[in-house]
């Protein structure tokens, strides 16, 4: 796996570049759909490729380690082969999940140990479980098993969650250089920043992790709460020590803003569930801004769901329609709204891309923002 | 409209057709996908075209009736501009969601007042409301509204509501034929025979309704509990009266098996939940018979989930993965398990059709019918 930096922005600290991966290449920056268990809610796999057209995307440790376990996802030849996808994935190390799905969890410098949020069964996550675990799934890249503060966290927590993350790390990397890949091509192991929202420790974790020379670093325990100024503060402070030439991974930002305005800060990965979560609720992201489409003001109208929409869905399908739909809670309804948000996200993310290759994109994300913050 | 009479087996009463409407050719003996609230629950319209192959699903007017209403369907200018499919689509007359749904309903010579399942809200249905709904809703099949008696169902009452019924369908007709259809093209209207399982009451209602001369006849009143015996028994005493050179449409039926054998009785259309209802437990039928997918056996199978199978999901993704789903209540799980149980059953009364057209339906029906009441 490697990483080429094609473009450096003018402007801003913005980037284009380009991951190679033993699954394809993905053009950063780059938008990743959450997979939490083996699929993109509603979507099928070929909708994934040409409707939405992702390059990459992401499954939850976590839920995949319940259901269906490791032992099925190896018989399968891996996580791949399984859903029958077979571009990158990503997986997240299970501990932002543990954290927030399980109700009675205890974290010690062992590991943590949790409940299964279906059965109430105990199991126990330490960071050497957590790299055996995502090998077993095959992710192209894996996530290091770290504490995910929440917000707000007092300085000292802060501090010392961020000291144990990294403890944590070393051992990540200790287990993880102990076997190659699983399955035949290679799997990366990229570390995470924390620090919650406190600058020092942000820059003494950013260097910590910068030390570690990996194929990719992410910044970790941000879009938990916290002002937007503090995320794009916190993740400027990040960038300004993470290496360039090195992909940046922002993990669970965040709105179309926030990937415009993080874009411009140096992130190249993005992944969260908000495209698709809103998507069941009705709220659809456009290039002139959000649409409640359960609005009574939708009920009759018979335009397409989005006329510069990239999706076949946006002009087969009309606002009244999706409006019933989800009205009704018909599956059809989640199915269409998720693959047009996420179909949004994708061509967003690819139109910053073609900006920054031009020159243009400080001014078109101005712009855009603008846009993206209105309600139709 | 009218029906073509293709070709009549020699050694069963099954027959070929092709019904003319002004939205397309429907190729007989058919299966209809119910799309109830205007989607086939989880399924995208370019796969009911593409994937299932239907040539005509239905839709349910008491659903539609009450979301999105006839005000939004006529403002699109019919269901078939709303939901954005244009082949022909039937619809039913609402009596039987109204008896089956709502908690609390009255029936009178007049009409039936019902609750709405929604928000409680009282409505009134009579034959002429039943009728001015169907045209608005735009169907080109409008379905008579009638009693759907329940099973078992005492003599009396049977014949009772089978004489208020055919009071019912003189004020459909009367009604439907004050105006044309609404949006430029033909609308007909079907009859329904009733008479519960008694041989002479549906000898009487099949001459009552074959009396009226109409483009098609339905059965109904029958797949409401009753042993798969009295199902056949009273399909073929109505067959035997009503005109062969008409369609005849058994309403709500049924397996497989159901259909091959109703088929050879002479019937030409079918409609059922469930083959999506069962889709969404995880039931799936095949051609070697059915599975439920949930079962344990299925957990590592990563063999195609119908290696016979008609759509594309069929050998795109596993029996293990689909498990997953199911078990997970995923979306995905629901649209697969969907597409293939349609897909097969269109498939299935496809290579009837093609049966029936070479001579050898009766032989090939007998074998099939072994095949398709085993569990795998």
């Amino acid at each position: 796996m490697h990483f080429e930096l094609l473009h450096q922005d003018k402007d801003t600290k913005a980037r284009v570049g380009k991951l190679h991966t033993d699954h394809g290449e993905i053009e950063t920056p780059i938008f990743m759909p959450v997979g939490t268990a083996g699929t993109v809610k509603g979507i099928h796999q070929y909708e994934i490729e040409n409707e939405i057209q992702a390059q990459i995307i992401l499954g939850n440790t976590y839920h995949l380690f319940l259901r269906p376990g490791t032992e099925v996802i190896e018989a399968a030849g891996g996580l791949h082969k399984f859903i029958n996808y077979n571009r990158p994935i990503l997986t997240d190390s299970g501990g932002y999940q543990v954290y927030s799905l399980s109700g009675s969890r205890k974290i010690t410098e062992e590991g943590v140990k949790f409940q299964s949020h279906i059965d109430g069964t105990y199991h126990f996550f330490t960071p050497e479980r957590a790299i055996d675990i995502q090998k077993s799934i095959g992710a192209d890249i894996i996530m290091a098993f770290d504490e995910c503060t929440p917000y707000p966290c007092d300085y000292q927590y802060a501090k010392n969650s961020m000291k144990m993350t990294h403890r944590w790390l070393d051992r990540c990397f200790a287990q993880f250089n102990k076997t190659p890949g699983k399955y035949g091509y290679e799997q990366a192991l990229f570390p995470i920043v924390q620090g919650s929202v406190y600058k020092d420790l942000r820059q003494e974790s950013a260097k910590y992790i910068a030390d570690t020379d990996s194929l990719g670093n992410a910044i970790g325990g941000l879009s938990v709460g916290e002002p937007a100024e503090e995320l794009y503060e916190m993740t400027e402070v990040v960038t300004d020590i993470l290496p360039s030439e090195k992909p940046r991974y922002l993990m669970g930002v965040g709105t179309p803003i926030n990937l415009l305005e993080c874009i411009a800060l140096g992130i190249d990965m993005f992944d969260c569930v908000m495209p698709t979560r809103n998507a069941r609720h009705g709220l659809l992201f456009t290039s002139e801004g959000t649409i409640n489409i359960k609005n009574k003001k939708w009920e009759k109208d018979f335009s397409p769901i989005d006329p510069n929409g990239t999706s076949s869905v946006d002009s087969f399908y009309t606002k009244a329609y999706l409006r019933h739909l989800i009205k009704t809670k018909e599956y059809l309804g989640v199915q269409i709204a998720s693959i047009h948000n996420l179909a949004f996200y994708l061509a967003l993310i690819k139109e910053a891309r073609v900006k920054i290759m031009e020159g243009t994109f400080l001014e078109w994300k101005d712009e855009m923002v603008k846009k993206l913050g209105q309600r139709l």
